[in-house]
């Protein structure tokens, strides 16, 4: 059996159905290893960036591995560029690549035999694994390897560089030795009394909240999650990538915190007195520097399965917690069944209650040229109960974590560390094949949709249900309203928009446009009646402003000047 | 003085002229020091990768250094992709990228604040020079050291990470310190000596032949090259950087060499008894592995300014001679006009010349569809005096390359080391403004296009002379002919071709097709007339084959199996 072929069988071991690539002479057995494997879809992709995009995408779905595979030299640096996103969202991804023959192979050159590069040693500052695979017998078990890397801890990306003579090789595969994973490192403390430890902190507290992360989805503990916080009540703000964990309407829930989040959670979070951080990164976007964003007097508790956590968060904690999510909160919502004591705030939670519902909403602001929260608060009314939100950048990323509510079963996949522009509309694609048959929404800017343009003719060519939302505001407005604020001088012209509609026509996908606020319910309706792709440009208010809260820190320049920004 | 209006006026007292971007927060000072200076050209690209490949194409052209200036995070990991083609290409390119304030800075995390990561060390293997400007006062010595870098030796690309902090903070110029260059390695002989060995070598050679590369350009030694070729007839043969050094119909000119070269060439290349490579690296792609593309009773003399190189080469050099080119050829020239005695072959030059007079002529082929070597021969033949042809990958670079002459002062710009698809458009877009006037006819595949297609806005934006023609045979050929090479078993379905009539509304484009060979001359002038941006569809033949010279090298898989490849 060839290792190409052994490959493919064993991603297909792995539950592995799907598979985003771009083909190339580099990776040309890998390619047809793939092509005769029945039970695997092969998406192609146009571009390398969006093959790893999209295998992003459809991890952040499901949790599962994403597979990428792209040819060597300049196959692989494009793949490349599209990689630090599951490196800093925690995403596990494997990029298999293509390379030049073994015995070309020399890592002080600038280029390998035809199309080859060190692609090794420039990944491997952002990923967990990360290796050209030299000798056939190896295979087995740097697949291993590379799966445990990626699911295991804090995911993340791999990669595995193949040679074109490697993926040829013959090789017997009940011959293969396999990788021994480590014993996990033991939890310094069981469940039961980790729980104890956090549920004694919260009794403890007057005003204490939750920060949700992704965390709690990657140790599939949703369900504990919405239990504890329902039978609680204590406020709970998300991350960007928990922001979709907890129905908006449920009381206790504040939404989306941080630089980016909605204003009222800004005032929740520094009036607390105790943060409980349940799988979140406490990252500077959504804290702030140091303590910028809670009150120097609150106390942080903060549990999550990687300890370096601990130390990178932008916040001090006070009590760490190494601690798998779906055995704390399991034994959370046990404990409080038997003993509810000092675990009421009636003050505290009416306090945060008033706040939220104070806090503006969406819904009124019919005006023309739409306004794009309007525009959002509408579509999500009528995206269905099990849509696919797919945010880009810009103010794309600001209008939705503001006013989306997930109060069905929807999703929402998003750049959230890097706010990577024009990530979207591959990261759909990916989520669209990730997702079984539920609709997909992509959101992006109409400046943020060119930088992956291409990959519509994927949705178009796989005939995905995916409707791509273009907010025409007139270009790239949050970078312009950073400019505003910080620049003192003339700054520079922003690029002309495209014509979307004839954008549509050339990638071959229906176009809509939409401009009249009255008719919009009625737009939104017929459009996303039928399933199938379509691109449909609004037409938004160029002037339109985004709500952004208090600065969450200012520039300090070596000479101790402060500049403020809010960007 | 801030730090980014120092830059600013640093690489314009370096003449850099033009400055190839994406604006972000992240570099948000760079980008207002640059909009606000007079006398700099900006350029805003479309895509992070696709302004560094402006840089690299404007200085594949020139020879100056090329700089683009991107943001933090996704701008600079999109950066980094369009990086590998100047360091495997050896280009002077600069890229000054946005990053987060200096305390963000942590290389142990995932990423740093708000959209930053740790790219310097991501770049470092692929770069000569790659920093992070910690320190304001250091930004002259770091600049210096850039410049030096990418300019000397072998040249190649240098990056410079400035942290939001340091590009606002306040220097006074007058007090940073440079960077003093240490004293260069002294040539082992005077070029009088070096030039002594070499007429020694020819005259003792039956069958010498020149390999001529993009050294001599870099050398500034065109002028010399020529009249060496013209005075002593050595049949001469043209890597494809060095593609454009001599025009083809000088006697001597054999035209490019190698696997993607012309036919008659590769007979040249084993007939030979001497080979003198002049500033041309011998890379897998020219000459195979070994000896190959050689007689193994063939010597070798290799001129290089980097001793590296020596090492390096595909073949074992049995003569190594570093020595700056320009210094060589002026001695040779001089030495020569003394003494010409047992430089003449007069049978081997006729024999050459025969082989290529007897090499098929494209200006054969004009059958329907268009046969694109048809087609690169009689758009070369209207193209005019002093056109830059911009060549992409895949079919577009064989046809290309066995079909141009360059017989007036025409010029190339293409990926050479790399083959790096879809980078024809940004680089198009570089050579149009470092070329001050003169017409750009890009070339590329209905595939590879798609790979940056957003930059024909760009070109529509600026209103460049840059006409680029798309040979539509219905995909990727010239990897579909390497599936057919290589595989037995079924292959992957390659992606439906664009509309590219709405392709060129969509980005504002004026668009013409090509299809019927008869009028295909009287055509091209009237589309070559007018000045301006163009896409001209050119209807291929989907069947049409490539010229392959003989296979450079097989797959030899570690089991001991040969698998021919041609591709």
């Amino acid at each position: 059996m060839r290792v190409a072929d052994y490959i493919v069988e064993y991603i297909r071991e792995r539950n592995v159905r799907t598979v985003f690539m771009l083909s190339g002479t580099g990776s040309i057995f890998l390619d047809e290893a793939i092509a005769k494997a029945d039970a695997l879809t092969c998406v192609c992709a146009r571009h390398e960036a969006a093959a790893t995009l999209m295998g992003t995408g459809a991890s952040k779905l499901t949790g599962d591995i994403g597979v990428a595979v792209v040819t060597s030299g300049p196959g692989a640096a494009n793949a490349m560029a599209g990689l630090i996103d599951a490196w800093a969202d925690a995403v596990p991804v494997l990029v298999l690549a293509g390379q030049v023959e073994s015995r070309h192979i020399d890592r002080s050159a600038r280029s390998f035999g035809i199309q080859g590069y060190n692609v090794v040693d420039c990944v491997r500052p952002v990923t967990k694994y990360a290796v050209v695979v030299d000798d056939p017998v190896q295979i087995r078990a740097h697949l291993d390897r590379a799966f445990h890397e990626a699911l295991t801890g804090r995911p993340g990306p791999v990669w595995l560089d193949v040679p074109l003579d490697v993926q040829a090789a013959e090789i017997d595969p009940a011959a293969l030795a396999g990788f021994e994973a480590p014993a996990p490192e033991p939890w310094s403390n069981g469940p039961a009394e980790t729980a104890a430890v956090v549920l004694d902190e919260l009794r403890g507290a007057s005003r204490p909240i939750f920060v949700v992360g992704q965390g709690v989805r990657q140790a599939r503990a949703q369900g504990e999650l919405a239990a504890l916080v329902e039978h609680l009540g204590v406020p709970t703000v998300c991350t960007r990538l928990g922001y979709d964990l907890l129905p908006y309407r449920s009381e206790a829930v504040m939404g989306q915190g941080g630089i980016r989040g909605r204003p009222h959670v800004e005032r929740v979070m520094r009036e607390a007195d105790l943060v409980v951080s349940l799988g979140a990164s406490l990252s500077t976007g959504l804290v702030g520097e140091h303590r910028d964003a809670f009150s120097p007097q609150a106390r942080v508790v903060m549990v999550d399965l990687d300890a370096d956590q601990f130390d990178r968060a932008n916040v001090a904690v006070d009590v760490r917690l190494r601690m798998d999510l779906l055995g704390l909160l399991t034994e959370m919502n046990r404990q409080i069944e038997h003993d509810r004591t000092g675990l009421e705030w009636p003050q505290w939670r009416n306090h945060c209650r008033e706040l939220k519902e104070k806090s503006p909403s969406a819904a009124t602001l019919a005006t023309e040229p739409i306004n794009s929260y309007y525009f959002v608060n509408r579509l999500e009314a009528q995206a269905g109960r099990d849509a696919v939100f797919v945010v880009d950048t810009g103010s794309a990323y600001y209008v939705t974590g503001q006013t989306l509510e997930f109060n069905d079963d929807q999703r929402e996949v998003t750049s959230a560390a890097f706010l990577n522009m024009g990530a979207a509309v591959p990261m759909a694609v990916g989520a669209s094949f990730a997702a079984a048959g539920a609709r997909v929404i992509t959101i992006v800017g109409d400046g943020a949709i060119e930088l992956n343009i291409q990959e519509l003719a994927t949705i178009s060519d796989y005939e995905r249900d995916i409707k791509v939302f273009v907010l025409n505001n007139g270009g790239y407005s949050s970078i312009r309203e950073s400019q505003d604020a910080l620049c003192t001088d003339r700054v520079l012209d922003e690029p002309a928009p495209l014509d979307f509609r004839a954008v549509a026509a050339a990638f071959r996908i229906p176009y809509h446009r939409l401009s009249a606020v009255d008719a919009l319910d009625d737009d939104l309706a017929a459009l996303l009646g039928p399933p199938g792709p379509a691109l449909i440009e609004v037409i938004c208010d160029s002037r339109q402003k985004l709500m952004r809260p208090a600065a969450a820190h200012d520039i300090r320049t070596h000479d101790g000047v402060t500049i403020p920004t809010r960007c």
